[in-house]
């Protein structure tokens, strides 16, 4: 297959110190990921929302990646003791990436910060913390290496999701302390974890793919084939 | 100015372990300076040399960004040893990046790291290491704030940096232990140090831009305009 | 305008171990916010109460900086498990330099630590730590960047921060742990988190200006106009 | 004696990050000595040049107080290898303030960093780093604790210096790696160390005081009387 | 006697990075308690589980040693909050190790983590922290040095291991958090803690030796002989 | 005063691993305070109990320093979990010497750790951890510099350390998690904090001293003339 | 092929402290590198030279791997003060693990630390540090990552490393600053680097093989067949 | 024997930061190598000059423990670069604990730091640094563990120490990097390294018993009988 027909998949970034140097951060294993699914990585750094148009425009597809906390400004609330670190302006640009990609027909992955990050600019809110609000929980952040399965999953068979994996219940790595709280209009929840949390969500028109995945399958996909099918679907979809 | 007018500026980056875990990593001063130059920046990850056409092709212009050492393999010889990190990877890339660009015609702009680099991808070599190299050097690797000015260069009044600067004597920062050693066919010195140190190339032909810096504009730009103007002046290039 | 004419501004500050060196200490977002506020920053350092009275002679106005906090002994209390850090050479020299500034008719203005020792100078009380004490609290210790709005407030429509910001609910940052408890007399409370801990308070009097205020507006200056034109009011009337 | 009496002493200071925070900063032990010797200590930030005379004008004396090098900017010249962290904006205010106040014939006290500060402000020059240029050198950056004395000096016996030690030989601690090179016009050298290093100048001319000291007396000061008296003289001086 | 009756132990151990480089680890007690004891140690490193029996097969007697914390999905649970960092590589292998070793008949003394491991593995569940989940719990996690004693526990006069110390009641130390929760078959309770905590099992079987010790005899057979006793009784066993 | 009558004041120390090496460790100024207050003093270190009697023998009087907690083995009990570190060896040589003293009828000052000990060597118990044990307690662990007094104790007024402060209330630091539960035989409370803790016991009969300070006054002797007065009546006692 | 056919190979170790405990230590790359070798991996501790026969018999195999210095002792000969670590117990029994298989005929690779112990065990000297003793040394301990090659190696064409490679000239890792000085007898050179350093040796019988390599094929393997062949080779001869 | 026939032996210290606060220190070993030599540890602190002959009369012996480097001052030198840290109360309370102990003939036992401080007192000089000043030194500061013999020293056959090893030659451990220069009057070499330095001198009357040695028979004592039965007869020397 010729270059050219690789779909190019945004990726959304932060800003981390590095060796007290404000640098553009993004987990490799992004990357990694989509070259391993078929598509040609670039990082999205966060810039003013007027940037967000061009963006998309340039992207086949756009991953939504893992990081900080939502700002509870992004769903009109005020922060609870138990927040961590929020960044405004990643959230500003995300949601703007999103309404774009929307408006532009373009496919959406959203992991981990990613799916509360959708459901949050689609409308919905978000649990600032999940050990303090939701009870009886089970550990949703792992001190197992990151991609080590730690709890069960319940998979929706109605769901594209379950066309992966073909089972209902699976084993998933966790290393988050938010989830989706109210359920954002237009998407739908495809998988939930013992507690309740919910693992994953799909949108409710078929396409273009509208996938938020509250786990970590960039992690999973050097040792799991089906993890990595999960990229190879998206990359294919943004590739129509 | 419509955005869709904007150029899109890759920018080369690395991989650094943060929290110990493998992230993509490029100092974000780049982006701003594209910011505020007028470009769109977008982060390009290491990836397969095969990437490279497609990484040229959706962007108007190319940056490389600092970090690493040069692999003396690039410029075929063998470490000496107060070499410091190498990332062959990274080279590699970066190269195949350098040579597309020169055949799609897109300009390069390539700060610190990048005008070694760019030197052994069109056939020069590296100096090493300056200290135990270059006789009587003044200090390259300052520990004063980045974006501080420390030592004197002497620019070309026949270059296209004398157009920004219009000054022969002006002081820069520094941050580097490597430097241009034998320098390669069409490209020519413009700026050099009190000691001699190769400071600043540019292509033997007016366009594309092909424009190497020793220094670190992106990092002065913040309280000085001409670094600034620089940034202008390649993306104006780049939009052409 | 020429020098003469500026205000002098004098910022308390404390005492840290830098590299295990006992050194004065405030953080130099202070400096930059009278600077650009229009006033001659100079750092008060901790000494024997005697001094107070030279102290605040030499000055036209007072910041009251940010940092410990406030012993218990200087509102007649002991201290509960959860206090942090306190410094009685600290409460005891600026109780002092709050007493002579009144006296000598010098505006004053309290921010973070300040509000709290203000208040407990005038006869008023602390909160020594608002998660276990106020109920139901929200967020007050930020783990976002510092400059960076992360609570609402609601301002009183009647006072002097009113006419500033021009709206009822703003967004603030925050870095505290404790706040006003008892209300101190010939002060009034003009603006309140949504959990209803104080965010800031105006003397009874109109002159001279008595501001003390809960959230960082000197980190917030810098991208925010309606920060720094608190800090150009204060120090226009410190001209006065 | 009425405080109004007390001469009022400005401290030049630096910028650290503490906590990773640019903060005010200047050792603890300055502020100390000052009030032990009778004056009234306050600490002037770094600031704009056009500030300095203000600052001068509000006080009666001026400590030039210890850290970074020189920026060989200072003295027409580019950095050697092994200079340290230098800080052109606390060399361009101090330059400043030294002229000002011998213009207002105010007295200054240059400790340490100081005293290569006075001498290349009055046009002198300054060693880089001790070791690599002066040869067969003693220690002088001392692992001792900070009050302790570690090597000798010799004291002109026509010094103002040599009235407070009564000693031609003593012995003081050391923690720097600069020293003054070629002496700037209107002072002169009074103490030196084996090795020939510069350890103390005084001005040509009787008043207002000149002194330039390589050591630090205000850490020997909390055990040695005689250099609590140099301090104690300084602002007698000032207070004149 | 000659070396060769002498009985090979091997000892299970984990991985850990050390200076970030993934590396075969287990406490050097271990190996020490064994030579000790009179047998000859080899560690067995993680591995496949179809290597299990290569490796029992080689040894005369299993050491399950002290680590992670089991994987819930060894005992089919998903995790709580306070679950710490668990090995599911680890789990596998030892659980391997186990029934092969109950198949050849080869004798088991499982430490610490061993003794929930070998539980799980015979078909019980683990407390996942004990100090959310038992009540009025001792302290389990001593800070003191770990040799030391520091809690009682309560041995059963019918048991192999009273035949050792000759006492109902001694002191031991403590480095755990979780626990056997239900006890799996063929395994009886022989010794408590003060708050029901099980301290040590042995097989319902008389041979081979099944023994479980929830505390460390390896760090206290330095200074306890009786504890250097316990592994000498297994290695004889072992040797027959 | 001839040195030869001056009393030789034994005092109890540590072992503490300082850069990886075990080390007698006991704070210094425990060493300043018996100078100041006109003894001679010696470190007794940690050693077999046997050795007590000799220890005990060369010194008029004995200091209990501070540090570990209270073994609970030494009042009959075992640890709750959020006991601290505890040292066995260190707690039977103190129980051992505080025999000794008091058969040879030498003095005791026994500081913070050292009234815990003292209480449990004379039959008492220990709090194990005032916060989970004591109720509405205050905060007895002070983050403020050790010297600093943060809050308030009750003095009985027919106590020998009455005689000393002159005041029924004064204000001490504090550095502990522990406290006296049950009061041994033969000792009184003298003083107490607001919470109840006991803050001082002195013995019931008149000679030899036996006190129990809980706070430290060895730190605050610096800068308060009553705590160094506590040390010099001591050492008066000592030496009759 | 069944398991029991597969080969035991004995890996050496040493100990390190982790987290303060002293833990047998191996890099785990041994252990895949020996899996994907077709080998069954056990760890060798360091012990008492008796156990040696007993561990060389249980084992078809034997790979001395990386770690510390050679004790100069181990060749009869002082340490240089470039020296670093080094540790006599595992010399003394890697000396006699390399005796006991020679003189029973089983394989042995030895690999970084491995080759310079080897022919220390066989009567050669070692280099203690290449720095400071080979003229123009290249760089020998790389800053790259660990899998990366980073300078040229010559291999003799009559080798049996030549057979797996069948390359004159390849490209190498390199993390050691010891290396061969006179050379064993009984083995010879097969490989070197551009500066003479000895990187591969071979015994000088055919069978058993023995194999000393200099740079860490075991870190290669990852990305590198190659590199996995040459412990595939192995593997298959401790099987014969 | 009873206990009162033993030997006080009092042990010289120093004071280290440990956590921040000073504190009296010296290694353990001493206290160790004391006890098992049949003698009665105290530990003497660093105090006035004064105390030295009460600190003495109490002891049959003194320790003069390992430690910072000789300040020059006590051999009328100036410091030469590499000088480590002095500590200057050390010195001098540490020489007239000599003075004292010669003067009513009491043992010294002078190791690491105390044989050099010993040769100081006695007026000799000292090497501030071997690697800069030995000409071909070899290491004398082992990265081994600390117990472990690193270096050859050859011992005089005519010496009290040639009495204990019986051997000409023997290995040591090393950990200094100052030594004997200009030997003082009344003591005579013993020992010596391969490239010359002192290793062990000792008094030139037969008693007291004046021993200084250069190594670490304390830490060589757990492994080592030989270096067990020098402090064994020290100690009896002290006892007659």
């Amino acid at each position: 297959m010729p270059f050219e027909k690789k779909a190019i998949i945004g990726i959304s970034s932060s800003v981390e110190n590095h060796n007290n140097i404000p640098s553009v951060h993004v987990h490799e294993k992004y990357v990694q990921a989509v070259l391993n699914g078929g598509g040609i990585p670039v990082v999205i750094p966060i810039g003013p929302t007027e940037m967000a148009k061009a963006w998309v425009s340039m992207c086949d597809g756009l991953i939504l990646s893992s990081g900080e906390d939502i700002d509870p400004a992004s769903f009109q609330a005020n922060p609870i003791p138990l927040i961590q670190k929020t960044n405004q302006k990643r959230d500003k640009i995300e949601i703007e990436l999103i309404h774009n990609a929307i408006k532009l027909q373009k496919p959406i992955l959203a992991i981990c910060r990613g799916i509360t990050m959708l459901n949050a600019a689609l409308g919905g809110t978000v649990v600032q913390d999940i050990c303090t609000t939701v009870s009886n929980p089970i550990n949703h952040y792992q001190q197992a290496e990151r991609p080590e399965a730690t709890h069960d999953i319940i998979i929706d068979t109605t769901s594209r999701l379950y066309q992966i994996f073909q089972k209902q219940k699976i084993r998933v790595n966790s290393m988050h302390h938010q989830a989706i709280e109210m359920l954002a209009p237009n998407i739908k929840v495809v998988a939930t974890a013992p507690d309740g949390v919910v693992e994953a969500v799909e949108g409710i028109n078929d396409t273009p793919i509208l996938w938020g995945i509250q786990w970590h399958p960039e992690e999973m996909a050097v040792e799991d084939p089906s993890m990595n099918e999960l990229f190879k679907q998206f990359i294919a979809e943004c590739n129509k």
